[in-house]
């Protein structure tokens, strides 16, 4: 697949070092074609979302979220779920990069991953995820869904996703994301 | 209404001053009859949840909010909804709670209230957080539902709750919570 | 606004012949511009979702829907909310429609509204179809977001929406509606 | 475990003859103490809700069941998904259900299952019946979940459930929602 130039904005919900998730945000963008560039929200560094904080202009973290978000062309989410919902900390990076003008990701096209070690995969945050998505006026692709579940048994040590399932689904992702891309941009 | 003493701990999901969620708790604490101890949880100074800090144990105030929510004969939240969700900053609250052994919320009776700007209250939030106290296994109060909607017209410049359709439904919710919680005590 | 022609299947959530929904509908219905014709689905007859009526073929009214959905350009739902979700017998259109060859709605563009007398206007059932028509594959319009509570006092006796209000966002939702559907069109 | 008669009323969300869910709910049922008495809800036979139908009382079949609710000292619900939530067919069963005065469900314990083709074994529709049991005003037991995926592989051709761990979990349910019971009756 060629094309022009795309910029996709990654982000994990997961911040150990350790992260199945992080691994898989890392197979995805490995195997992206070389019109699409990559890069990683940084989300450990933002505050906790405070309106009063904004009084003279956003954090650091969260303008330089913000101005990533408004430039991509289109994101993707990989991400755990804790108590059945996206991590706080996922979410809290929403809630700051929801706060910028222009809205960051009107109209932009999203796929959503999720790995875990439980037998649903996550899916129960993804469901979360699609909610705040309405708001944010993001359009997620439909299909395929992608919950890599008992997470330990589908990576190696060196955090290979070595599952050919599971891989075969991330291309599928990546290619179910490229064409929606290619229908909506403005 | 009189009994044995009762610890409430209450959470407010927004960390801005002027915050209607907190004038909110607020007013449910100070309405509380006598026998119902109230204390808030502190949740900004929380690290964003991330597994690989409990090497050596929790961090201090993630062990502190731990030890309040064991304790507590009860919870209380009151949250605004941001992207269609909780905050993540309430949610990063919860999924630092969660880790605690024993179950810190098991088995414990829930009340959840909202205040937003917004036609809906806060509503959608809501709906979320009840989707995460199943994994907690706590038991939220099913009515009233407080969703205090156009909140600026409803509190007054002290931060008062003024309206008195919401001061009353705020009253049942005590009512509630504490017959449900007389009901489900261990 | 002109344009080749595009047909709209419009479902009401709602059997009551005094139904706001089904007024609502209507109301939309006669503000679509003349390239863009419109028929209601009938839901009422089908028979409720059971895979052993398909042993010989669809029942009758099910082949019909069906064929209704796929030959539609575009889908307009206007529901109800019934214990804060969509009415059964909507439910059940869904199920027959999503039993179809090739998917009737995949890939099309869907306006979603609700009226209801309450405060939430049907929000709760709202979000409880956008999470069907991520399976059905299908596109819902973000924004605007339809939600007409305390029904009764914006409609007159004759069924008119008489809200300005309420009537400017569902001209605003046919609009969103259109250029949505011209954008995601095969 | 004994005590003064329970009465427990199971609802299927699945009409065919085949049915993995129906087989589950009878596997329930089977696995009751003498003290619980079991009756499944026909929901079959119920027009699709519609106001309108309640101008001289309710429709016979209506009626019966929600005599059957009022009488029930606890209910079970085991239900396939269908598109990412309930059946149509039970989403009405409920619709006519919570139109019974007194609320047919408020107050009472309820026990949620499901089977499912599918890897995720039907948790969708699950929280979306979560959610309308809030309105119902009855209280769900919140562990154990029991989600049985592939299920071709977890029922013989009998309609016996062979898989031993989902067998445990249907023992676990059973005493939980027993338990359940005792501490919220009236």
């Amino acid at each position: 697949m060629t094309g022009t130039p795309i910029r996709l904005l990654g982000f994990s919900g997961s911040l150990r070092a350790g992260s199945y998730n992080s691994m898989l945000l890392s197979h995805f963008a490995s195997r992206l074609p070389d019109h699409v560039s990559f890069e990683q929200a940084q989300i450990a560094d933002l505050p906790h979302f405070d309106a009063d904080l904004m009084a003279d202009g956003f954090p650091k973290p969260a303008e330089r979220l913000i101005a990533q978000a408004q430039a991509a062309d289109a994101v993707v989410f990989a991400t755990p779920e804790y108590n059945f919902s996206v991590p706080g900390v996922l979410k809290n990076a929403i809630d700051w990069v929801s706060r910028g003008k222009p809205a960051p990701l009107a109209g932009k096209p999203v796929a959503i991953m999720s790995a875990s070690t439980s037998m649903l995969g996550g899916a129960r945050g993804q469901y979360h995820l699609r909610q705040m998505l309405v708001f944010l006026d993001a359009h997620p692709v439909n299909k395929p869904e992608i919950f890599i579940n008992f997470a330990p048994q589908k990576f190696d040590d060196t955090g290979a996703l070595t599952d050919t399932v599971a891989a075969g689904l991330v291309d599928d992702m990546i290619s179910a994301l490229l064409q929606w891309q290619a229908k909506i941009a403005p």
